[in-house]
């Protein structure tokens, strides 16, 4: 893992950013690399907010992680300010190699620099291989998610 | 519920909104009234931020409701923007008033007009009667709520 580096996604990362999202047994169904002009349009949007991490995790050159870091300011629990994970995805071919730790570290970490209090993510039911990673790294299935389609 | 006027949260409503953050199971362990200075701070940082909608329900000059509203664009989902629900309060007095309701299709029209495909928000485990309030309201209880304190 030495030479891994964790950047913000850039315009040319967008076809392997598709490609993991479409990657995955629930993304299958939302994502698609068919056509990539509202992923475009959509990153254009993320770069210009400051609040907004979208990073790509590369080694030697290949897009191998991402996820996607927001920072929420709030009034609650006395001004805090808290962090969202959402989108996190691990190229198949480096699935268990430590690497989504490292994702998730470094969006703690920049939490953190960040000043946040908090760092918070949902993750579907049927994800159980997740739910014990997120366990493992210390976060607290506390909470139920609920979604609406608009 | 004619004359409700649901607005943007100004300085003027801090010390009324942190009585109603206060007054939970929940966040009377994490919101007190005796120092607004952080409440203060974090308006402002809401109050700069286009994606941040904190908003108050007033009727007849008092403040009776509470909801925070963040914008958030995303890649995954063919490039679908999503809103989140966070620290969404109801005066003691108002409670069962039809008041929860007003808020949250107030929440859903804004992220609707805000071209969102998709409205998300995580409720605590111990409250059951807001879980059975978000299910009538349409929402889905898919996923699973993780947080990591820092």
């Amino acid at each position: 893992m030495e030479d891994l580096v964790i950047r913000p996604a850039a315009e040319d990362d967008i076809p392997a950013l598709v490609a993991m999202l479409a990657d995955d047994p629930l993304g299958a169904r939302r994502d698609s690399p068919d056509d990539l002009t509202p992923y475009r349009t959509a990153l254009q949007r993320l770069s210009g907010d400051p609040h907004q991490h979208l990073v790509v995790a590369e080694r030697e050159g290949r897009v191998i992680g991402t996820l996607q870091l927001t920072i929420i300011p709030g009034l609650s629990r006395r001004g805090a300010t808290r962090s969202i994970i959402e989108a996190v995805r691990i190229h198949s071919d480096e699935r268990g190699s430590g690497l989504g730790t490292r994702l998730i570290e470094w969006a703690v970490e920049t939490s953190r620099r960040e000043g946040c209090q908090l760092v918070q993510l949902t993750s579907d039911k049927s994800r159980a291989d997740a739910h014990r990673f997120y366990e493992r790294l210390g976060f607290e299935p506390s909470h139920i998610g609920f979604k609406l389609p608009l």
